[in-house]
């Protein structure tokens, strides 16, 4: 296929941007690759991976001329960096992101934008619990879902390359409106993981007998709370960024807390084993 | 070794059940073991498999002798089979069993145990996602932890044949008072199970604009509420033995998820990293 990048500028050469570039390099999308990046060391795994072509810990000039920017830093950084590289961008560049929460994103970064540059926010779900280039890989969205958010400021050829892009990585692309992605993501996502550092925060510090309970802990504990083990200053920001959708979350689930607690509280035999297959069957219903 | 107990009946031949006598009988610790249960095919897979020497559908006629019962049916069921097995119970018969709530279950026992018989609590922390006997096996508790409940009507020699049985399991075996177990369960696994059962019940009910959110759920969240799968009937019946310690471990984790959510809506950026870090602090300790 021809080149549908001549020059993609990655900034952030992590598992999401770092595993984009491969598939897109074998793919053949895309005609060079910078990778832009704080860590030194990181950046120069990418190079020394054949991810990119060239590396630059200097932002302005890692952007100037390429047709697509893909950002991957943490979610609270990528309005500022947008802001930080609007003047340095070629005209007609696509920017894009992977960041987990969108409707703050792309008001803002869609505001940054200079004239004849275009901004469409996506989020990719796909991850694992690896950080950094070096483990990165071509297939990591292959079968994943992909959301795109675009607005009614949206160019439409600039979402239509960002869909194209996506899908040649493998992924299933899907559109919806930010704040329904953001929605979404608080109920399946945002939620379950502040449950669980709340509920390791709860057992970490009951207090029985002065005993510390947690050395009982089996395997089912483990598991349950492993999300709890995520990076604090990620989900800080996660949460600040998305937290309209995400009270609202917390809020349903605490009154459905509190009808299950209200069910054990007066016995309600029939009422609880209605609750517990309800929400058994929408457990098993996903697998 | 001289055998420790000539006749054991096991009332339900389960994984559980069905592992303590395989260990027993690879310990040398049994002269015969005989199999009481409702579901005739089970027992035949136990006899088949060599679990037990002998199997009866009759809990009189299989109690006659024996000089140690282990009951492992669900909680709810364990005091009523006690209080039809007392009247056969051989004298210095000891009753021991493997709920998973221990204060109810041990009072109520204890009053129902004829003179010169003797009821010891147990509940071994082993387990898999299997059940029946066919999934049982002799190494199932190595390693793993047994506790014990004794209270100030436990007869001490009982006690000490309690204690050494589970420790030919390969168990590590420990005592504590009835509601310090409960009390220590009620946090580490009978909350989590309630919190992920609400979980799953608050996003399958969400109303994110008509659409079903369950549909976006990936790895993290199955994992997540994978216990939301486990039997409704046995942990309504759970909830309800244990309903006192389990509704103040749900107000403690309320409590820790409203400061959490106060921390959220105030935008406390500190205090989330430090909610966070401290939650991630726990889980990362108990690993």
């Amino acid at each position: 296929m021809t080149t549908m990048i001549d020059r993609l500028a990655i900034i952030g050469v992590g598992l999401i941007g770092g595993s984009l570039a491969r598939a897109l390099r074998e793919a053949g999308a895309v005609g060079s690759v910078v990778g832009i990046g704080r860590s030194r060391a990181n950046l120069e795994d990418a190079l020394s991976l054949g991810i990119c072509d060239e590396i630059t810990q200097d932002v302005l000039e890692g952007v100037q001329g390429a047709g697509m920017v893909f950002i991957s830093v943490p979610v609270c950084s990528i309005p500022a960096v947008v802001a930080e590289i609007a003047p340095a961008l070629a005209p007609g560049c696509i920017v894009t992101d992977g960041g987990s929460v969108k409707t703050a994103i792309v008001r803002e970064c869609e505001a940054l934008m200079p004239a004849g540059c275009h901004f469409v926010g996506g989020h990719p779900i796909a991850g694992t619990e690896h950080s950094g280039a070096a483990s990165s890989f071509a297939t990591l969205y292959r079968g994943k879902r992909c959301i795109l958010t675009p607005t009614e400021h949206t160019d439409p050829a600039a979402l239509e390359t960002v869909d194209r892009i996506w899908r040649l990585t493998g992924a299933e692309v899907c559109s919806m409106e930010p704040g329904h992605h953001d929605r979404i993501f608080a109920e399946i996502s945002h939620l379950p993981h502040v449950v669980a550092y709340a509920l390791v925060h709860a057992v970490g510090t009951a207090d029985v007998e002065g005993e510390n309970v947690l050395s009982y802990t089996a395997g089912g504990f483990r598991d349950f709370t492993r999300i709890a083990s995520s990076d604090p200053a990620m989900w800080r920001d996660i949460a600040l960024m998305n937290r309209g959708a995400l009270l609202a979350s917390i809020d349903g689930f605490s009154a459905s807390l509190d009808e299950l607690r209200r069910r054990i509280d007066s016995g309600d035999q029939a009422g609880l084993t209605e609750f517990f297959t309800t929400a058994k069957q929408f457990r098993d219903g996903i697998v």
